[in-house]
């Protein structure tokens, strides 16, 4: 039996800073747990003078990558750097020297993870994903563990906490998007460049990793359809509120005879549904399957704490499958099913639609037309301030659940006619019942 | 390596048609996941003839535990027979067949887990019990992996479904106590004989497992304070939500420097908390630590599909462990802290108090008096229906933060008042976050 385990990091950021004050705080109990000690061995990073809100005493601190590659002494490989190309070659060599791997690096992991779970299987190693979604919320172990024998049947995960953050903050304070936004990075929410995160390119990496462990299958990321939530306004939300929803940038996957839905859009909820009550920078991941039902899982989205946490909880995976002495088991196979992503236009929803329109008799006659055209139904109408002098109107309505390529051609047609002024803004209406 | 997996089955009630409809339903993922093919061997029950909504066909049934226990292909056994004794010795022969057991037992656990823990450990044997705490949740997998790293805190749960039926149609129906109950039984989601879950016995075994694992310190059932929902009224309902609240039977844990907190009691919760909003037979446990924040866990708390999943999910456990060819990891460690629990005095809380008093003058002051003479003091007050002619006159009133002890002395003097008709009758009020 090996007599302790030497963890190296790559990154020390504010989740490493994360992990390292979580691995020496909770020390005793780790290696209880672990069933061997954890030891903190060495930190490599650019910028490794800077110094950290955690005591590194004790611990080798380099510039040199190659100072816990080539350390026999460690056994587990922490990679924090972010980004893909330089991260995807580290990965490829932490592999090679043998060393398992922790990660949370979603956006790598979305695009080429099948290449290192395949490399990380044939060098008998392990690569741990934890952190990568919903920082406080083991889901991964979840998924591939808790859950496993349910057939999955559908997710829908509230997973970017800054996005979460700021349609929180438009809601409560009524807020347009940009002094939300603003906020949330003057408070640390938001990063100086929030693409990411505002368009949903986050949440869609990680729902490509949660629907890939859940439905086992490969998906690609490519294939997943996108929407952030730059366009939304207040008065969307109070709309939205008006009606008993709650607006949320969310993801969805579900099963379906003719494959896989996966999907990133601002959605309406039901206010009285579990999900609406996911407030701040707060993740939820809902999960229903068979014979499972409906679950739901809950916590801090980001943040060191939380996510250098998940970090640990690897680690001591890895230290205790090392403890044991055995084969690594990675516990993920992506491999039993083969299912393909439906194109966006086969969805199914009902949908919240936002048009300005003109105040001329017969207008409103001509959009319902072209949405009965398309055999799309209205199933309620707001319009607001009618008496108003202005020449164009704010009009919400909501419809029955159609396909996106009905409601697509429907509001080709819409756009185009001359009472209606500015692009039509769509949005999804999603009727949880958790 | 290993072929194959063989699973027997001692007691086919619900769960276990539920576990076996489960391992036949998904069969290809569970096999996949496993990385092993899972073979439904045997069953064993003192009535196997009566017909299950679940196909047998090529499963041995036989009314002879032997045919398990002796059966050299069996490597996994599933205990749902229930109870204490028979069971307890049941897992003792399992583990010294050299066989992994399976097990929802609470009770059992609760009360003799130790000693099977340390025999499970002795003899290099699983004793997985996924099942044996919120069915659907996969909280003993988080507790012991997903969320290992973690110092934690305090736990809240929800824990027992036919409790959370019966406050539901309680308070959404207006329904006094037992027709809530009768109503219950009907639908099958209370038993003929309810004490267990009423009384707060279900709960309380479930909160000792919880606490165990995720202090890491082993729990006397004795030692747990325990009081069930049989007293409550459907105004005792009532004035919570006027108060703000809805009144839940909750298992509370907690860490303090002194000891752990662990009680059972129905508590009124804040309605705008997420735990508030766990209606029906759903479970949920809510847990913060550090460095984790606090994280929610929510699912059918019961019921033979979500348990059986459960069973499911730790048969996989085995055979992916019996896979992979290595020594075997139960993944708990009770023993790294010696915490004791403390004695209930100790505790703190707000409290709701609901007192009969003659419509007299003075007999308020002399209730305050009594409180105040222990340093309670009263937040809020409510009287009904004040003008009314009757003999007394329910009187509710909120306290803040004191000790039980100062509480349980100070109703000690309010009960002996001449202007006070029937036993006080005290809730705690938890003001949680979540």
């Amino acid at each position: 039996m090996a007599e302790k385990v030497g963890v190296g990091l790559v990154g020390f950021g504010v989740v490493g800073t994360g992990m390292v004050s979580c691995l020496l705080k909770n020390s005793e109990q780790i290696d209880a747990r672990s069933g061997i000690p954890v030891v903190m061995k060495t930190i490599a990073d650019l910028d490794i003078t800077t110094p950290r809100s955690v005591d590194t005493t004790g611990i080798r601190l380099t510039q040199n990558i190659d100072d816990i590659l080539n350390d026999p002494e460690i056994d587990v490989v922490v990679e924090l750097v972010g980004g893909t190309d330089f991260a995807y070659n580290l990965i490829v060599k932490i592999l090679e020297a043998g060393k398992d791997v922790v990660t949370a690096n979603k956006a790598l992991l979305a695009y080429r993870g099948q290449e290192l779970f395949e490399l990380a299987e044939e060098k008998g190693r392990l690569l741990l994903f934890e952190a990568a979604v919903g920082g406080g919320i083991p889901i991964i172990q979840a998924l591939r563990n808790g859950i496993c024998s349910t057939e999955v049947e559908s997710i829908y995960g509230i997973l970017n906490g800054t996005a979460n953050y700021i349609l929180t903050r438009m809601e409560e304070a009524h807020l347009d998007f940009q002094t939300a936004l603003v906020e949330a990075q003057a408070r640390g929410y938001a990063e100086a460049d929030p693409t990411f995160d505002i368009e949903g390119h986050d949440t869609a990496h990680k729902i490509v990793l949660l629907s890939e462990l859940a439905f086992g299958t490969r998906v690609s990321f490519e294939d997943v359809y996108r929407e952030g939530i730059t366009r939304l306004t207040s008065f969307d939300l109070k709309m939205a509120q008006e009606l008993g929803y709650r607006i949320k940038l969310l993801a969805v996957a579900k099963r379906h005879e003719t494959g896989l839905e996966v999907r990133v859009h601002p959605a309406l909820v039901p206010l009285d549904s579990q999900i609406a009550a996911v407030s701040g920078v707060f993740n939820a991941i809902f999960v229903e399957g068979d014979p499972l039902g409906p679950a739901m899982f809950y916590g801090q989205g980001a943040g060191g704490s939380a996510t250098g946490a998940a970090v640990v909880a690897d680690i001591m995976e890895a230290a205790r499958q090392k403890a044991r002495g055995k084969e690594r088991d990675n516990y993920y196979t992506f491999d039993h099913q083969d299912l393909v992503v439906r194109p966006m236009g086969e969805s199914i929803c009902a949908y919240y639609l936002k048009l300005m329109l003109k105040d001329e008799p017969g207008v409103l006659a001509q959009v319902a037309a072209a949405l009965g055209e398309q055999r799309v139904s209205i199933a309620s109408f707001i319009q607001e301030d009618p008496h108003a002098e202005h020449q164009a109107l704010p009009v919400v309505m909501t419809t029955h659940r159609a396909t996106e390529s009905s409601m697509v051609a429907a509001l080709d047609v819409v756009h185009k006619l001359e009472g209606v002024v500015e692009e039509p803004f769509l949005l999804r209406i999603e009727e949880l019942e958790g």
